[in-house]
């Protein structure tokens, strides 16, 4: 099995020709200098340490796994010198702001970096995965005092992040938390409580690690507004260990480099973040950025599952293929099997359109921050808004199915572990729970972010998707598709849906279909960038544009059908 | 986690009521006793025995696994005990002639025991899921000489049996392999070379293991008729060992119950099956009865994933549901949420149909094997040969992927170890690969089973569907569409697929679609008989039938407009 190799002219072939990242950058002051060749060196430099100094550790993460011992966790061998070498590298502050001690890089390397990670080693990444939005979560929210004490610590990485949500009696349902904070004569508060499933509660990667935790102070109202934001060290600044403890680590089905820790907090200290009662608000800045960072997991997962299937597919033979170049008593190679052909296909044309919507969406996040106008920076808050929660749901449920589909490529050999798929199988199954369910995503899409504004926002999106394409064939195709949608969604579905006559669960049972319906858009949007991109008539590209029309999109349809008998049935 | 318990009243439903299974048995000579009373008490003892002693073990059987040891191989705690009650109590020969030791019961019977199996221990399960296979190859193909050895051990189960197939250098290619079989004075052969994927090739479950195996005679021609079937015990009849190894067992995604074996042959002796150059006619025998137990371990897998799921989401609470009974603070039954709901629903509708298609292909082989009109023997043939391939490709996909499903139902906890439902994950994911890889079922079901005859065949079953139809809605509005399917065959499909200028690999590009397209189909079919079986106006079965027609039954069309793309761009 040979580790993963980011494939570094794909992605800046996306960056820099179908997205024109490097033109839109470099009209916000705050990235003029981010020219090709700028964004080009640090995706190379990305990838040379993604290849060799964490792609390597990711078999060990699986089979040795973090392990614990009376509340340590010892992580997999050598995560700990690698997670050194990169924080000292000063990757995990490529983003933030310089006057932070980050570099100030666009959003977009970000999120080409962590896709690559998680390809060549999921486990790994979880550690570094949360940083940036615990750094933009104390970066908005915290006091002063609190910034001077944390922020640098944690953009620059010296010290890891968790989120601490979850509790044993409530899993999606934050507003059901019970852990209680206290105040102390020192403007502090005692936390006591119990989380679970806190991803790289506890580890030896960093000296420290800073935990923010929702809890509720006393007399606070029950449900989502009672709850406050803490952030809570496991180590305070005189030294001492505080009263945080990792309790026990699951046995997962994969992800074994990812220590999951129920936490027990026993009138452990902290800090408030933010207003009292705000802390869901505060929470939100970190799980926005958390599910865009999932979704390129799954990119980065489906990837890595390609990779290996694509190359074993050039590799072996198998039978003889109908048209193949075989000669009499030897088999072709698994490649030139259609059957294999298709998998390969299809998955690629996944991959493909999800960088473009995935990159799409960390550059929109840079316009948001730096654009001078208004109505762009509306349009890019849009855009994050209602295309994150498409791709954190469409492209971990494809990681997962799409890298089942690449392990059939091996045949049985795909079921033994000794290549290495079915870990990224097992891996990249728990992508579609944590951070809200893939279930939790389409009802965020629809009732959260569709119906509230009649909605306007999601047709304004696809108004612009539409503008966005050209007059060629496949622009105009995929215009009449998005026409086809709009026209659906205000003469059928939001009339419907938003009837004072509607049952109360009706939206709830259009809300996956929905969400894939748009992810069949977007994806059809990408495909027709990459069309119509100077270089797209390459054989590499025509193949996965070609298993998109013919294997994926068809989807679309099915998914219009099923609406409609939802909405009809209601 | 609770051990699985077999849901005989469903099973029973679908067996007696839906099928009407007692009447078509006893207008057969050979199954006069097969009354309701009979199969009912057959079905519930099998259930017991299957509750209380086989899946009890199915946690040890992932977490300790088989386990191997200079050659030989220990299984799992409770293996060998329960493997031994299973055929001391006569269950291996439940369905074998009464003459060779068995009980003479139909192959439904069979079918419902080796579902149950699966679902409640697939790992334990692997050990004699091939006996069967094998006790109808010896029978037909063997000689007298070696059927009184050997034929009685093996229809009772004394004596397990395997496969040896595959070989390190071809997987899929039975004709590429090299062991040889060199012939010995005393009239048998002994056998070299190493196979591989070899389930239960080594254990300690019985006191002999019976191998079959491929292997090349000198002088044969190369390619498959150059193959014949070999039988080799472990033990040869004067107590020696033979000289046949286990290597080494494989690192497995799951299904760790069940050692899968690398076997070395170092001049064993054994004796020839069948004629010379005739081996894989013997051995597609053993294949076909495999097969349709693949598909009953997909439906069994299922079976298990959806009944820990719907337990999970009866006893917990997450989040309000629309329209839910939850009381201010707390949160409803993860049951009440339309996108838990449906998974569900969907899930027991590929279940419950699939049980329809599948003991009905059990029937098939009892009228196959005992009708006395040669039409309806021939019509039992047609069923058989072009709905296994279907069966075991969708049903396996439906075990993994809509385990899947399942696994989502506990939200993050389907993750974790402790409840069960990743391991069904895991072990499932093999059944989509072995015994021809579910690609190489949609093959062998259009390019060997309908283009050859000009799809005569495949219209014959599709107009013998329609005929058992009622004029009921379902029934109208399925036979509208076994009409629209045989028109789109005959005037579409099969013209372009067998033109003289169609290109060489057109049919392998429709043919997983195809599959798919009919699978869709069958389920219709059998949607429609259960929804005119009185009884099945039952809630538990209207959930289902919806489920059925809003969440799979989309598919079709999509799979239609995938066929019809692949035409078109041909």
């Amino acid at each position: 099995m040979n580790a993963f190799q980011p494939r570094t002219d794909d992605m800046n072939f996306i960056l820099c020709e179908v997205l024109r990242a490097p033109a839109q950058l470099q009209a916000l002051t705050a990235h003029a200098e981010a020219d090709e060749a700028l964004m080009q060196q640090v995706v190379e430099e990305a990838g040379k340490f993604v290849a060799e100094v964490v792609a390597p550790l990711n078999r060990d993460g699986d089979e040795v796994g973090a392990r614990w011992k009376a509340g340590a966790v010892t992580m997999p061998p050598g995560f700990r010198d690698a997670y050194q070498a990169f924080w000292q590298a000063g990757w995990p502050s490529l983003a933030c702001a310089v006057e932070d001690g980050g570099q100030g890089l666009p959003a977009a390397l970000e999120a080409m970096l962590y896709e690559m990670l998680s390809a060549a080693n999921h486990g790994w990444t979880m550690a570094p995965g949360l940083l940036h939005g615990a750094y933009e979560c104390i970066k908005h929210h915290a006091s002063d005092e609190l910034k001077t004490k944390y922020l640098e610590k944690v953009a620059t990485g010296e010290w890891l992040a968790t989120m601490c949500l979850t509790e044993p009696h409530a899993g999606s349902d934050l507003g059901l938390a019970r852990t209680k904070a206290v105040p102390l004569p020192d403007g502090r508060y005692a936390l006591s409580g119990t989380k679970i499933f806190i991803s790289g509660g506890e580890h030896d990667l960093t000296d420290n690690i800073v935990h923010l935790v929702l809890a509720r102070l006393p007399d606070s109202p029950p449900g989502p507004k009672g709850l406050s934001l803490f952030l809570c060290p496991k180590y305070c600044e005189d030294g001492s260990r505080s009263q945080v403890f990792c309790e026990r680590i699951e046995e997962k089905m994969g992800l074994h480099g990812s220590p999951t820790c129920v936490m027990r907090f026993d009138e452990a200290p902290g800090w408030i973040v933010g207003e009292p009662g705000k802390g869901l608000n505060a929470m939100f800045v970190m799980m926005n950025a958390a599910r865009l960072h999932v979704g390129l997991q799954g990119i980065g997962l489906l990837d890595a599952a390609w990779q290996k299937a694509d190359a074993y597919s050039k590799d072996r033979r198998q039978m003889r293929a109908p048209g193949g170049s075989a000669k009499a008593g030897e088999a072709d190679l698994i490649e030139q099997h259609p059957a294999m052909r298709r998998i390969l296909d299809a998955q690629r044309a996944w991959i493909d359109a999800g960088r473009v919507i995935a990159y799409r969406t960390a550059l929109e996040l840079d316009i948001l921050k730096h654009h001078e106008d208004a109505a762009r920076r509306e349009s890019a808050s849009r855009w994050c808004s209602l295309v994150t929660p498409v791709l954190k749901s469409a492209w971990t449920d494809q990681a997962f199915h799409g890298a089942s589909a690449c392990l059939q490529v091996f045949g049985g050999h795909g079921y033994v572990r000794e290549w290495g798929i079915e870990q990224v199988v097992r891996d990249a199954r728990v992508a579609m729970i944590y951070e809200g369910t893939n279930e939790i995503q389409a009802i965020d899409l629809l009732l959260r972010k569709t119906l509230p504004d009649g909605g306007a926002g999601l047709l304004q999106l696809l108004a612009e998707l539409s503008d966005d394409l050209g007059d060629d064939t496949q622009g105009q195709r995929v215009r009449a598709q998005l026409d086809h949608f709009s026209a659906f969604l205000r003469e059928r579905l939001l009339p419907r849906a938003t009837a004072q006559d509607a049952p109360a669960d009706l939206a709830h049972w259009l809300a996956d279909d929905f969400l894939r319906a748009v992810a069949m858009l977007l994806m059809a949007w990408a495909w027709a960038r990459i069309g119509a991109t100077a270089g797209a008539e390459a054989p590499r590209w025509q193949a996965a544009q070609t298993g998109f029309w013919r294997w994926v999109w068809p989807e679309f349809d099915m998914r219009l059908a099923m609406l409609g008998a939802s909405l009809d049935g209601a």
